[in-house]
């Protein structure tokens, strides 16, 4: 462990809740129950209970942030240049929780979980999740497992930053401020239609078997080839210029053949969606992406204007110039609705050639921005202004 | 047959050279042969031989420009809106030709074609085609077919438009003029990479069987998720927005199920991968999108202006404001080394919002610039001042 600023070694958690015949009940109508929620925490609560920062992650994160699991951990946690001593999420200042999402496979309930009334995994009878339901789940641990009432913060990207500001519409009572980064009100067509290409390339594998693979062979070719769309759109073309460019893989000319790759960029996609199936479910993929489709708060509320009625939060909205999957015009959407509601928030675009995968690397623009934003807005909490 | 200006009926003719013991030598050393060339014309060859127009089509294209096979055809050829009498390629006055790239599936040879030496499809016994190849064969069709020995224009969009300026650039001699329309003198890492999570999708069908399905099961799944990924990245964020937004796709509300499509975009993918798979073969997709990623006359010659040092056509170079795959930067590379070399190069950036796939739709302000780019060099080639 040599990190600096590194929170150390952490310990994800797990909480079970909504017992039956307590089942919390889903948007779709649905009921589920029980529900495990795994999490983790960095930092300490502060007496005045007003320093907390919920974290909320992206389709293929986790409750892990920061730190490692063990000293020989290859990696720290998927937010480890935000999060730790010192850092713009200062583990010496605020109480950090980060929960693992419902429908995700990462100790949180999802479809790779046993069905108790089965005994064997949901499949697709788990039924389906969307961006409310995670933030019931985040709140039921909130309130009932950790005994916190008001978040300082409430910040995430991409899907995070949809959590974010539903957190913002559904519970604004609890929710100080809100970090929305990289992130839109509402799921594109184009953004739809790359989802939808990523599930038929599941749906394709022939492992899938409708979703009941478990125990048996893995649709890992298909969740690897939806991997490697998501990863073309997670990155810009000018980044993938810089990085790879039209170089060869261990060649010196290009192969005339279908065999290893001619160029690096196929390479890297290849160890991109291999890596991918080593850690991820592929119905929980389904499932979250379908989650991210349905998001749309503009439609759940009549308008996005109107969705924002009751928000009572201060917010920073962050944008990345090169991100072209959830590009600049939509955070500026979201920010004229905060507006029309005389809402405070601030809004930044922030250079960066690394596409939508920007808000994930160390960026000193943005550090900065979340650093100060998150000063800034607990001196305020601390001085009643808030 | 009621379509105005419709070249009417036609027909696909074919042509076979290259015929043992004098096969062509390919780019990549590899000697093919028999050829079978698939073309239609239209138009007739005036007494000066100088209205020849060559069109070169894109990935999923074919010979069938313009008109149709029979009255009952349901479609015309895919370039219709700009290729007939009174139209901007003007039949009443151009000698028009198209041919399909080798490396196909429609007429000319390619992997599904028989190998002489098995009487079996080639499959991946195919060797691989580049775009100098398939201009090479194009020139054979036009000089020892056609008689012909010099075009007045040479034009084509996408992969089209690769072929184009290698025209230009391998046979300065036969080309009075190239229309290089939304296309690139190399392929970015941002396109190689889309191509290839399309060849990893067909790669994982297990129909695909390491190309040899022919008289089987064909990897219908996987070159529809392949096509599902190209089709994505040749419209634009706005023509998805506007063609289907987040409309529902029968439905009042979201299913919260992976049954029927909830938005109108899946319904629409779904139904272009569908039928895709009907009029494509699966291994020529892997041997066309080889060639666009092996595509850069940069990297051929030293430099872009290397590479056009000794072009002697004048050039149209047309892009589309919402093309992202082919941006305009792309097209102004081409155009800076044009000039580089006093080539004489117009360049036009069409309004569009149908991104990539603009050149194939009916757009006034494109039929004008191409309308008037051929009128003026056949006027110029009439008075003898090309």
């Amino acid at each position: 462990m040599s990190d600096d600023g590194s929170v150390g070694i952490v310990e994800t958690k797990y909480w079970r809740f909504a017992e039956p015949p307590n089942e919390l009940r889903l948007r779709s109508g649905v009921e589920l129950g029980p529900i495990d929620v795994a999490y983790e925490t960095y930092g300490e609560l502060n007496d005045d209970r007003d320093n907390v920062v919920l974290i909320c992650h992206a389709l293929s994160g986790d409750a892990h942030v920061a730190g490692r699991h063990s000293p020989e951990d290859e990696k720290p946690g998927w937010w480890d240049c935000m999060v730790g001593p010192g850092k713009p999420i200062d583990t010496d200042r605020y109480f950090v929780v980060c929960s693992n999402c419902i429908g995700g496979c990462k100790g949180s309930t999802g479809p790779s979980s046993i069905n108790p009334e089965t005994g064997e995994p949901y499949a697709l009878d788990f039924p389906m999740v969307t961006i409310p339901d995670m933030v019931k789940v985040q709140r039921a641990l909130l309130t009932q497992k950790l005994g916190l009432d008001r978040i300082l913060c409430v910040i995430g990207g991409s899907m995070g930053g949809f959590q974010a500001l539903q957190w913002a519409v559904d519970y604004p009572e609890m929710v100080d401020s809100v970090g929305a980064i990289a992130t839109t009100s509402r799921l594109s067509a184009q953004a739809i239609a790359f989802d939808e290409v990523g599930r038929q390339a599941i749906y394709s594998d022939p492992n899938w078997q409708n979703g009941n693979y478990y125990g048996g062979e893995e649709p890992d070719r298909g969740l690897a080839v939806a991997r490697m769309i998501g990863h073309v759109t997670y990155l810009s073309e000018q980044s993938m210029h810089e990085k790879f460019g039209r170089r060869l893989q261990d060649r010196e000319q290009v192969g005339y053949d279908f065999g290893p790759p001619d160029f690096q960029v196929e390479s890297y996609l290849r160890y991109k969606g291999d890596s991918f199936v080593q850690r991820f479910d592929a119905n929980s993929y389904l499932y979250l992406t379908k989650a991210m489709d349905y998001f749309d708060l503009a439609e759940d509320h009549g308008s996005l204007v109107d969705a924002f009625g009751e928000v009572d939060s201060k917010f920073l909205v962050s944008s990345f110039t090169s991100d072209w999957l959830f590009p600049t015009a939509e955070s500026k959407t979201i920010v004229r609705a905060l507006h029309a509601n005389a809402v405070n928030a601030t809004f930044c675009e922030v250079e960066s050639d690394y596409g939508h995968d920007a808000f994930l690397v160390a960026n000193q623009q943005f550090k900065d921005l979340v650093r100060g934003f998150l000063d800034q807005t607990h001196r305020e909490a601390q001085q009643g202004v808030l």
